[in-house]
């Protein structure tokens, strides 16, 4: 064969694979629930001095593929993303074949309108007239970009100096993300100043912590910097109440940005956009298409009301004589990134878009909230089960609680339900986050795969029950 | 059709366009050379409010792939990386269709332990023997991780309390790439604090310059906080001398960071591993595998000799009970990053790294550097080209220059080569980098693709001459 004809039997091979994989889906387990001594038993892991050729690369692939998780599989309901989209897998493809950096408008010429048009589209959707922005590596690094942009925004000239950020206060809910923990750490504001403001019954900030939170800050002699409201927390699912947070922002001159990583997909429905209301009134937002909206990893969109702040911020690119002439400094996205070399990660997203438009995006969220939903009621009405907070969005908390026998009422819950989740993976049938709200433990299945039924949510109730019961049975 | 069939459908016709992306390359232009606006006369950029299925998706690859740059052809040699790799390319694929996030062992066994494989080999090769790492989103990522970890070595405290930047130093050569500025910034270290050491004529950091400005750094009462050393500088390719360097940061208590992103893979060869003579004393070290090793877009390692510090510098995940539980601890790849989700971009290279083995890569890094020898020769060898810095990696640097005729002596050689490598692309043939060496405007080719051969190379030379004659003649 020569090298060419060998290149286009391994690929063949590979597409194969691919839809064998996408096939063999819902008739296979979830995952193998295997130790790493499992897995290193039979994959040779170890890298070869003498090169194995293609044909060691499509061991590998077999080897890989048989020893992952099906995120695929309808059955998988544990992180905040999963399932599979034809479209954006597609988009996955074409950007690494026809790979570039986004750095330049001259290497990467039809990604950046591509890019921008995502951009200036889900600025419009999120009501920032003039806002602009950029992919970012992920909703963790959009939080940090947007602290970094209140940071400079507040002090611009700290970037020439450095920054004193031990005076420095963040504001977010007691039940955010821990990349806001991340962001103050790199930032240099530190741990102790993220105030988490205590929540309501149901997971919000509660704005009244927060004012009283804003007021010992300034007590202190500090500088209430930032605000994080988050829209989708990640247990519940909880939104917090932008337009009265961002009244309260703007009375103080405190930056608000919005983690919408989880949430953000709201903006699409009719019914669900309530949950976001007042967002137009922040200073920053971060959106992760990567989640709700299935597309693989990592599709997370940082837009910015006032987009000079944003390349300010960014103003070490002026800096790269070797990479960015002046004749196209408006066209090229490296100004506004704390990247040099960028994937393309706004083609799946075109194209999944192309495919559903705005229409198919809200009838994609308005379907997971009804599944979502129809998941809550199965837990209500199942006497054994007890939901654990109000469900708002797409996660549905609960935990397995047989406390109306009397024999029960001894039982250490949190040590049932993580044993419980636990058997469950351990049947390979379902996979299902296992989480904490306040001192309990608790079971979050989330529904953010397209691949989510009402009999596969039949399934995992009456499975959960099961296993219940014979854990209690076998005490 | 059902649904399924109509999935098969498009993945067949996306898996035909990938191939003939690939069979097109070389019969094909380098790129269109267009404007934004002739793009836009051309594709329907705007996402619609009704879905068009996944007809309008593959309209849309269409699209892409047409206004895309081929980045895969032989001419192309303008960033520090291109071509085509199919294993790294399988490897990309694979890891859209299995997707899962890197956080958890459970939920990326096998890419978690394909990671941690690539991770302890680089280590290895190294020469750090208790060293560990993690894939980061990039170069700049990575130095900036690195920053991070020297600011919580030399404070730990820090992260509780927050940091007062402004009196922290660090330290790169006055070549080194611009992210060394963003790092400062997003720490908080501000600009001024980026000691841009002058260079030897070869692009190197001048050590002695390096101790005077510790020196003035400890004048002023200020602390020096980390070095980065470069292997491989964006422009000339120099290599600072790391043993040199890190025995000035040792005798200072000084963080050495290593941006091998360009040059890291000069490791593998008997021959030119001597240009990071000294690299196991370093603390840290970004190492990017989707520059000259081929594997697509990011895939960059940060590894570190004590990852204890790693670890600690990543604290913030003890926060997320919703994502880490104690017995994976050790497993979780997620407690070692800033990132909460994270794509697998290990396979990609666990693939490639079997298909050529260290004996493979040895081979493509001697060949790189013979062809950019034989360019560099070329160069000397034709009167009316200057190569403009000593060779010493895969970067060539010279002019056009035709100061042999005395009518050119009044030539403004800065604009003649701006206007060279616009011509040059506007051929649509070849794609190289221009950039700056002090004053002075450059042509910078780079050889980091396999498609590169002698006859390109030669093409390249004959072309850039023609268009300088050409311009010289018109002028």
């Amino acid at each position: 064969m020569t090298g060419e004809d060998e290149v286009e039997v391994f690929l063949n091979s590979v597409f194969v694979r691919v839809k064998s994989w996408l096939k063999e889906a819902d008739g296979s387990e979830v995952h193998l629930d295997e130790t790493p001594s499992d897995i290193r038993r039979q994959v040779r892991l170890s890298l070869p001095l003498e090169g194995e050729g293609l044909e060691g690369a499509l061991e590998g692939i077999d080897d890989f593929l048989l020893h992952s998780v099906r995120t695929h599989h309808s059955n998988f309901m544990n992180p905040l993303w999963g399932g599979f989209s034809a479209s954006a897998f597609a988009g996955e493809v074409i950007s690494a074949v026809a790979q570039s950096s986004m750095y330049t408008f001259q290497l990467a010429p039809i990604a950046t309108l591509v890019e921008q048009e995502i951009i200036s589209r889900m600025s419009e959707i999120i009501g920032f007239s003039d806002g602009n922005g950029v992919l970012t590596t992920g909703g963790s690094n959009g939080n940090m970009l947007g602290l970094l942009c209140a940071r400079h925004s507040h002090y611009p000239i700290g970037m020439k100096t450095g920054v004193d950020g031990r005076n420095l206060v963040m504001y977010v809910s007691a039940e955010s993300h821990y990349s806001a923990l991340m962001a103050a750490n790199v930032i240099g504001i530190g741990h102790d100043n993220v105030v988490k403001v205590s929540t309501d019954e149901d997971g919000r900030m509660n704005c009244n912590r927060l004012e009283e939170e804003i007021e010992i800050t300034l007590t202190e002699g500090k500088t209430p910097l930032c605000i994080i409201a988050t829209s989708g927390t990640t247990v519940r699912g909880a939104f917090d109440p932008i337009a009265e947070i961002a009244e309260i922002a703007n009375r103080n001159g405190i930056w608000l940005h919005v983690d919408a990583a989880w949430g953000g997909a709201c903006l699409f429905s009719n019914t669900h956009a309530e949950l976001m209301r007042g967002v137009e009134l922040a200073d920053s937002i971060c959106w992760d298409a990567h989640k709700m909206m299935g597309v693989p990893l990592i599709c997370s969109a940082f837009i910015i009301k006032n987009p000079r702040i944003l390349r300010q911020t960014c103003n070490h690119t002026r800096a790269a004589h070797y990479l960015f002439h002046s004749n196209t400094e408006d066209l090229d996205l490296g100004h506004m990134s704390l990247q040099c070399g960028r994937r393309i990660d706004a083609l799946k997203l075109w194209l999944a878009w192309k495919e559903k438009g705005d229409a198919g995006w809200a009838k994609l969220v308005d379907g997971y909230v009804e599944l979502a939903e129809y998941l809550e009621k199965l837990v209500v009405d199942e006497p054994s089960l007890e939901l654990m907070s109000t469900r708002m969005w797409a996660n549905v908390c609960f935990r397995y609680n047989p406390s109306s026998s009397e024999r029960n009422s001894e039982i250490d819950l949190n040590l049932l339900n993580s044993k419980l989740r636990d058997e469950l993976s351990a049947t390979k049938q379902f996979l299902i986050s296992r989480s904490n709200i306040a001192e309990d433990v608790i079971l979050r299945p989330v529904i953010a795969n397209p691949g989510v039924s009402l009999e596969v949510l039949d399934k995992l109730v009456s499975e959960i029950v099961r296993i219940g019961d014979e854990l209690i049975a076998a005490d």
